[in-house]
């Protein structure tokens, strides 16, 4: 399989494995936003993934790849589904297709954007509604809500993709892994190669893991600091019990505390696996 | 989405609708044939049926188009997955890159094939162990479970895929959709049309129409044309009570009485459904 189908390949590992407490899974749906989303969400991300897999100076960018991604998996009803797992899997397959999936390789892929890269990533949120945090309160021209429309303002200050992502990272964990090297996906990708048993259970697992180890920056941004610190803190509690994992998971579907960015990272964590060889 | 996308979908989306008694679905699994092994089927076949959803003179044959999505769908450690799946949903493909999705338009799709496309046929049976009946004591040459070894016979008798599967079309209901138009097919895509709920639920529904409706091949192959009746007439006296329908899920599995054949048929169906604009 080539990086671009590993990378779809994790997206539907991501969703399938069960429990992931919070997150739609093989077992659990939200009423507006169920798995049969995720799955067609999948589907549409493929042809920008084979983009982000091309090499050389004729190769789509990484936010042209990115932004078609995004807009194929928003064909579905559900909203958005996977545009935080597709900001990390493009760049990383695009490592992948220049043959340096490492921290090394994939900073390098992050240092080569572009302020056009940037654009592209501004133009992605015209595709589906995603729940951000607010701008930092000096650069209220750089909110991604305005999508297209704060292109000029990125012109201007003359920002490439990867400074929009430093930007972000002190409240957002994936724009954490952009800057620093994809450190906590290359980390969870070791756990999934060196543990056993099924693929599905593999990624319950080392999404646990994820969810234990840092507040997640979505719960964060939908209940507040607290709430995503309690979450960890609970996840951190339940690991290794399966009958508490369980609990927890309808808890959090209960309230609606959906950790989405450690599903993003798990998903992340997958592609590598898979290119490390891991079974299915 | 293209008619490539829709049957990457319609792969995915059969294997995830619950409860489709006797298959692995989003609640159940056999021990080595497990839900992440459809997953990988369903990204693997699809540069297979990119090739099945391209026109005109330079385009793939409908044959090479098969045996590409088979070969990737094999790429996982399940076995044969979605093999028959494959086998109706690359005509139908076809039938809707040439504009004309309708029993006419993928008859002649069928009508088109030639004695390469009966080679590659042929020649998919070495990717993956496919459980099929004996051929016809005067044929035993035609043996699928030969793959290429058949091909001088098949030379020989001048012998076209619609013609290999007009041979086969009285104890495979998947080759019966061949020599007929997918009768089967397009009605249970009409039902699942006219339904109403989440897909996954519509999908549900269609294969246990599907299952009541005929004996399934795959059961009567590997347990007989008694079983096989037994498990149609039980499906026909479940269908629309959810508990029966359950129960008779887990009785299946633990049977290992696998009607492989009626979700092939109901993945075909899901695909007209999706080309027929059934929302996800």
């Amino acid at each position: 399989m080539s990086p671009a189908d590993h990378a779809q390949l994790a997206l539907l590992l991501e969703v399938a494995a069960t429990p992931k407490p919070g997150n739609v899974d093989r077992e659990r749906d939200y009423p507006n936003l169920r798995f049969e989303h995720f799955l067609a969400g999948a589907v549409g991300s493929a042809a920008g993934l084979r983009m982000a897999n091309e090499r050389g100076p004729t190769a789509p960018s990484v936010g042209e790849a990115f932004e078609r991604a995004v807009a194929g998996m928003s064909q579905q009803d559900g909203g958005n589904t996977q545009f935080g797992c597709l900001l990390l899997l493009v760049p990383l397959v695009r490592g992948a297709a220049r043959g340096d999936l490492s921290p090394a390789g994939v900073t390098e892929v992050v240092e080569d954007t572009t302020v056009e890269d940037a654009a592209d990533f501004y133009r992605a949120f015209e595709h589906v509604d995603v729940a951000v945090d607010d701008p930092p309160a000096d650069a209220p021209d750089l909110d991604v809500r305005r999508g297209s429309d704060a292109i000029p303002a990125l012109d201007e200050r003359g920002l490439t993709l990867a400074d929009v992502m430093a930007l972000s990272a002190d409240g957002d964990a994936n724009a954490r892994e952009w800057v620093g090297g994809f450190e906590r996906t290359f980390d969870a990708a070791a756990a999934v190669v060196d543990d056993d048993g099924p693929i599905l259970d593999r990624v319950a697992r080392a999404f646990l893991k994820l969810l234990a180890e840092e507040p997640d920056s979505l719960v964060a941004v939908e209940h507040g600091g607290e709430v995503a610190e309690e979450v960890r803190r609970k996840a951190e509690a339940a690991r290794g019990d399966p009958e508490s994992v369980a609990a927890l998971a309808d808890e959090f579907v209960e309230r609606g505390v959906n950790p989405g960015t450690t599903a993003d990272l798990t998903a992340a964590a997958i592609f590598v696996a898979l290119e490390r060889g891991v079974p299915v």
